[in-house]
C-alpha cells in the first residue's frame, strides 16, 4: 500500500498522486515583474489601504501590551464579523463563528470535521483546486456534478444522486463568482440547495471569498436559508489583505466547538497579531467603503479585460460575464490550454490557469478552457497581455 | 462507525474521542489577570522586543509594496534560519527548509506526510498534547516508551520494540527541555536515537521549541547526527513572538517538496506579512543577543520557582532541575493533580497543567504530576502563586 521515498522512508499511499499544484507553480510568475500574470486570484495591489493599515499596526503596538503574545481568539473581532455578515444577508452569533488562518484553512478544517476516510464528496466538474487538495489524503469517492455556463450547477443531477441513496459527506460550492467559472448561482438554485441539504441531511461547504465583490446585485448566500447544514467560509483576503491570513467559518455552534479543537491541533490559533490589526482597522474605518472601492476597481478591470478579449481572441470563444469575483472563464474552440500555457510562459511571458487544473475527476478533462484573473494585473498589463495572448492563440 | 451530531449531521467516528484540550481550556486563565497561571508555555511578556519590533513593522510597511499581498515563502528568511540553525549545531540548505505557521503546524504537516490511517507511532508515556491531537484523526496504534526523570527516554525499550519488528511511522520527541518533564536527553541518547533511526529506517520528529533556551550547555539536537530520518521542527514562538505564528521544518529536500504541497492544501502559505516582519528583525538586529536575554530571564525565574517550590511544597515531592525550556515537573507523593487543579482554580485562582493531560495512552494515567511554567508568571506571581499552591496541597 505504501510508497517509499528516495531516502527509504515509507509514505502513505495517497501521496503518490500529489504534485505541486498549478497555483503553487504559477505563484512565482505573479511576483516576477518579467511576467504578465492572469493566473492567480491575487487582489489589486493599488487597492490595499496601506496608510490606514499602518495606522492600525502602530495603534496595536502602542496600546496593546499583548500584541506579541499568545491569546484566545478575539471576541470583539467576531462581533465585527457578525456585522459584516449582516450586510451579506446572514444572521449569526459569536458562538457560530470560528476564526481561521484564511479560507483555505476553513475548508481544510471542515473537511476534517465532515469527511471519513474513503468517504464520498460532491463537487462540480470544474472546481477550486484547494478543495481537491484538502480532500486528497482521505482518498474519497468524488461525485461530480456538471455546471452549465448559463444555468449554473445541475440541481437535477444532485437530486438524482441523492434519490439514488448517495449521501455525500458534503457538497462544496462557491456560490458567487465561482472559481474557476466566475459564475453566480441563481437565487432559485440557492433556495433549492438549502432545501436539499435539509431534506437529505447533506452538509454544504459554501466557500464565499468573492461574495462581497458583486457587480450586479447582492444575492444572499445559501447560508442565509439553512443554518443547520450549511457551513459558510469567509475571508478577509480578497476584501482587505491576504498577507494576514484571516478568515472565518460560520456554522452550528455545537460543531464550531469541535472545529475549534481541530483548529487547535492544526496550528494552536490564528495569529493574534493579525487579529488585532484587523480588529483595529474594523474599529477605526468603514470596511464597506473599502470593499466598494475594491469592487469598483475590479469592475473597471473586468470590463477592460472583456473588451480586450473580444478584440484580440478568435470570434469562436465562449465566455460568460462574471457578476461577482475576480475571474473570467474563456473556452477556446479546439485548443489544449495546458499546451498553450507552456507556450505562453516561454514565448510571451504571459500566465493563466488552464482548465485541466480544475478537473475534479480523472474522467472529465476539459482541455480548452482558461481562467483569467482580472484583479491583479494593471490596466496596462491587461492591454499588453491579452493582445499577446490573442496573437499567440491565432497563430496556433 | 460514524457518530451523529446534535443537528443530525454524521461525523467521522474519531471525533467522538475529541474534547477541548486542557491547554485550550486554560488559555483563558492565562489572559485573565485575576488568575496566576503556571499553566501554558507562554513567553515572558517583559522580554518581547516591542520597540525593535515596531521599527521593523514600520520598515516593512514603508519599503515593501507587497506587504499586504500573497507571495511565495521568502527565501531570504530561510537564509537567516540556516544561520540560526548553525548556532544550534545543524547544517542545512534552503531546499531543506519549509516555513510553517508555528511549530504545531510543523508537527501536523509531518504527521500527514508520514502517518497512514491506523498506522503506528511511538511516543513517550508523558507527551506534549499537541502531538496527540495531531494524530487523533488517524486513530493510530500508540507505542508508549517510558521516560525516567534521571536517565531520560528508555532506549532499550525502543530497541526492544524495533527488534520485535515494530516499524512506527515515526518517533516523536522533544529532545531539550521536554514537554511536560522539562528534561534534556543525554548526548549519548541523541546519538543512539540517530543510529536507531538509520538502522531501522524509523523517522523521528524532533520538536525543538526550547532548544535555544539551554541553561547549562548547548548540546546538538538529534538532527545534527542524522539528515535522512530526522525532521527538525523549529519555532520563533519562544525566542521571538508567538503571535506571529512562524516556525520551520528541516528535513530531506525530496520530502520538503511534498510537505510544501501539504502546507499549501492546509492554508495556502505562511502569512507573508509576518514573514516580512521577522526577516526585517533578523536583518536589523542580533537575534542571539535577544535569545540570551530571554534565556537569562527564564533562568532567573526557574531558580526563583524552584526555591519557592522547595520552601512551600511538602518535602515528599519529586522534581528534576530543567536544563532547558520553560517547564518544571513536580510529582506529589499521593495526590490527584486533576482534582487539585479544580480546587486551585476555584479556591485560590491558580492554574497549572495536571499530569493526566499528558498521558499518551489510556493505560498509563499518572495522576500525581504537575507541570509548572516559569516563563510567563512574574517573580511576584511566582512568590504569591506557589505559596498559595503549597498551602492548598498541605491542607489536602
Amino acid at each position: 500500500m505504501n510508497i517509499a521515498s528516495s531516502n527509504g522512508i515509507e509514505l502513505p499511499a495517497w501521496l503518490s498522486h500529489i504534485k505541486p499544484s498549478a497555483m503553487e507553480t504559477l505563484l512565482s510568475t505573479s511576483s516576477n515583474p518579467e511576467y504578465i500574470s492572469f493566473a492567480l486570484g491575487l487582489p489589486a495591489l493599488e487597492c490595499f489601504p496601506i496608510t490606514n493599515f499602518q495606522q492600525c499596526v502602530n495603534d496595536v503596538l502602542q496600546h496593546d501590551a499583548l500584541a506579541m503574545q499568545y491569546a484566545p481568539p478575539l471576541e470583539k473581532l467576531k462581533e465585527h464579523i457578525i456585522q459584516i455578515m449582516k450586510k451579506r444577508g446572514v444572521e449569526c452569533t459569536r458562538e457560530q463563528i470560528l476564526l481561521t488562518s484564511g479560507a483555505q484553512q476553513g475548508i481544510n478544517l471542515l473537511v476534517k470535521l465532515l469527511l471519513e476516510n474513503r468517504g464520498k464528496v460532491m463537487l462540480e466538474e470544474l472546481a477550486y483546486p484547494g478543495i481537491m487538495q484538502a480532500i486528497a489524503s482521505y482518498r474519497p469517492q468524488v461525485i461530480t456534478i456538471p455546471t452549465h455556463l448559463e444555468s449554473g450547477i445541475d440541481i437535477d443531477q444532485i437530486l438524482h444522486y441523492l434519490k439514488a441513496g448517495n449521501r455525500p459527506s458534503f457538497l462544496y460550492i462557491v456560490t458567487d463568482g465561482s472559481n474557476p467559472l466566475g459564475l453566480s448561482q441563481t437565487n432559485e438554485a440557492r433556495c433549492q440547495l438549502a432545501e436539499l441539504a435539509e431534506k437529505y441531511n447533506m452538509p454544504i461547504i459554501e466557500d464565499d471569498p468573492y461574495g462581497f465583490l458583486n457587480y450586479d446585485k447582492n444575492i444572499k448566500p445559501i447560508s442565509a436559508y439553512n443554518k443547520n447544514h450549511v457551513f459558510y467560509v469567509g475571508s478577509f483576503s480578497k476584501i482587505f489583505a491576504p498577507s494576514l491570513r484571516c478568515g472565518w467559518i460560520i456554522g452550528p455552534s455545537s460543531l464550531i466547538c469541535r472545529l475549534a479543537s481541530i483548529k487547535e491541533s492544526s496550528d494552536i490559533n490564528m495569529a493574534t497579531f493579525a487579529q488585532r490589526i484587523i480588529l483595529s482597522y474594523l474599529s477605526k474605518f468603514n470596511i464597506h467603503e473599502h470593499i466598494a472601492k475594491v469592487r469598483d476597481a475590479c469592475l473597471e478591470k473586468r470590463n477592460h479585460l472583456i473588451g480586450h478579449v473580444l478584440k484580440h481572441f478568435p470570434d469562436t470563444i465562449q465566455y460568460k460575464l462574471p457578476q461577482s469575483g475576480i475571474f473570467l472563464w474563456v473556452e477556446l474552440e479546439n485548443h489544449n490550454t495546458t499546451q498553450l500555457l507552456e507556450m505562453a510562459l516561454k514565448e510571451i511571458k504571459v500566465a493563466f490557469v488552464p482548465s485541466e487544473a480544475f478537473a475534479s475527476s480523472h474522467a472529465m478533462k476539459k482541455i480548452n478552457g482558461m481562467r483569467l484573473n482580472f484583479s491583479r494585473p494593471s490596466i496596462k498589463e491587461i492591454d499588453v497581455g491579452i493582445e499577446k495572448l490573442g496573437r499567440l492563440i491565432k497563430q496556433l
